[in-house]
């Protein structure tokens, strides 16, 4: 409980009421409908005409899935998104051995979310059985059983899947960082015209990316063009700064992103990109002159934004500008995508 | 067929023979028996006492759940693995409701491998209906009914899953970086002596990896200790170079490398090690210096070996040693987890 109400505030969620669980998922269901149901003096809570029932372990339901179901109960009484089966199911003998398999094609798993009337739901738990609460495991099936109600099912998308073992944590973290690894914002130089290679790097990024929505934003005076980007939950930034020695346009970025709730939830990843011809000027001095990436990102890492640094060929050779530019698109795309904070405060060259 | 043999041929595989596929999985498997029969003029293959069948989207068995199918099936005439359901089942009515749900203990899913005593499941294949051929999909089903095989339900590990979906996708990625990161070899500069940079690093890597196997080998005269850590199947390493100048040490264990083998099935990390007392030296010079690690790296590439560089600040100062120690050792891991070739021959900081 304490855990839970500690996640709810660091993660600043509004419009949460815990309800203590039940020693088996369906006495913890019925707490919880007890809670709604409104009728008990101490609750604040006001009956609703459909309840969701939902698993933590299935993080990554769309609106979608929920519209269905709900849309579902309302004409039914009950509803529940289901799949198709993976594995053929048997059913053992008590010595252990095959004693039949169901033929696969006419059954499917049953899944979550699922919507019920509140009151077919309210009454089927509590005219259901001991030997229910402790034993069974599909709310449809009380609903059915005590309450007659016809439960629809539902197509469910493959996304509702339950992450039960440590393969299932490790899919759960690469779809998240494929989620927040949608759109990139590449935050162009003020002084920096058109053709030059802020928008020279954007024509790259979008064929190498082409699953990533990349747009373009020359920041206006007062940031707000840049706000509304943040707040539109855009979690990669490509900060442009083509001005030798000026890195004003990466700092005004991380200033803004300090400031907004944005890094809350999941890290940003902001990449400073700066350019010089490697035939005119030692990279090495280049690269000493960019160290301060290394301080900013040792401090922005506290707010959850990892900073990394990287320089691109800007050659008169159109060769190997375009090779420079490909290269560097490449490592944008791998910085974002692994969103490892091993990596902040690096210098790559492209 | 033709996608199959190249691969075999890629990857150097021996001892395959291939059959083509039926339009039914059961249609597939039934060939593959015939194949082992040893009954037909032009088969080359001898009738085996057992046979595992297995599917190919099942690819993280262990030799243990091989052989405990096998000698169960050697006692029973038939077994598989199975695992606990995850969802509940359901049989749906034909209006698409819930007829009514099984009770989740009582079933399970069947997985695989299976083994069968090889005259048991090739004479249920030869009695088999035409139906079992088309819609079937439990052979052990058919071990049963047509050859009165009780077929044993062994425990699988969870790692038998079937990869079915993107998210399995990114889970077999995981779990197979995860399996070749399990040791990271560190190859100690010849010239150093105890107690200097190499091994305050194996320290640190220890002490940051504890799921991982840390050895340090220097190099004998003619390399054959480096070449049986190859042999083991070693997929990282990491490289010291303590002498200002000198990168033999990365040079020849890349050449080693390069000979051998161990690179086709997976890519090989080798981080170059190289030390400087940031207080004593600019930094922008030593990087200079090891500009060769980004042409060494394109070259390594092609043999998939990613190479990439890390400088650590070997200060006087404990304190800072020991911080740089300490980034230089997550930079690795995350180089070693990750293994993105998006980074090979970039010079890392610590």
């Amino acid at each position: 409980m304490e855990t839970m109400k500690s996640i709810i505030q660091k993660y600043q969620h509004k419009g949460i009421s815990l309800v203590e669980a039940g020693a088996t998922r369906h006495r913890s269901i019925f707490n919880g409908l007890k809670a709604l149901a409104g009728d008990q003096a101490y609750c604040r809570l006001s009956r609703p005409e459909v309840v969701i029932i939902h698993d933590a372990v299935r993080p990554f339901f769309e609106e979608d899935d929920l519209l269905k179901v709900v849309r579902a109960a309302r004409e039914h009484g009950a509803a529940g998104a289901t799949r198709p089966l993976v594995s053929t199911v048997i059913s053992p003998s008590t010595e252990g051995c095959l004693d039949h398999s169901l033929e696969r094609a006419r059954y499917r798993a049953s899944e979550m979310p699922q919507a019920f009337l509140f009151d077919v739901i309210y009454e089927a738990y509590q005219q259901c059985s001991g030997y229910d609460l402790e034993f069974g495991t599909e709310c449809l099936q009380l609903a059915l059983k005590y309450c007659h109600a016809n439960a629809k099912l539902v197509e469910g998308s493959p996304d509702l899947w339950k992450v039960t073992y440590k393969r299932d944590l490790y899919a759960a973290e690469s779809i998240i960082k494929e989620r927040i690894s949608q759109k990139i914002c590449i935050v162009m130089d003020m002084k920096e015209e058109k053709e030059h290679a802020g928008y020279l790097l954007e024509t790259v990024l979008k064929n190498e990316l082409n699953h990533v929505k990349v747009t373009s934003v020359v920041p206006c005076h007062d940031g707000s063009n840049i706000q509304h980007i943040i707040l539109e939950q855009c979690y990669s930034f490509v900060c442009m700064n083509v001005m030798t020695t000026d890195f004003q346009n990466t700092q005004k970025l991380l200033g803004m992103l300090e400031e907004s709730n944005l890094s809350v939830l999941y890290p940003v990843v902001v990449v400073s990109v700066h350019f010089l011809d490697f035939e005119l000027g030692p990279l090495s001095q280049k690269m000493e002159s960019l160290m301060w990436i290394r301080k900013f990102a040792v401090e922005v890492k506290k707010r959850n934004i990892l900073l990394c640094g990287l320089i691109i060929n800007y050659s008169q050779d159109e060769q190997k500008l375009q090779e420079s530019l490909r290269q560097g698109a490449v490592i944008i795309a791998a910085l974002i995508k692994e969103r490892n904070s091993a990596l902040l405060g690096q210098l790559l060259v492209a």
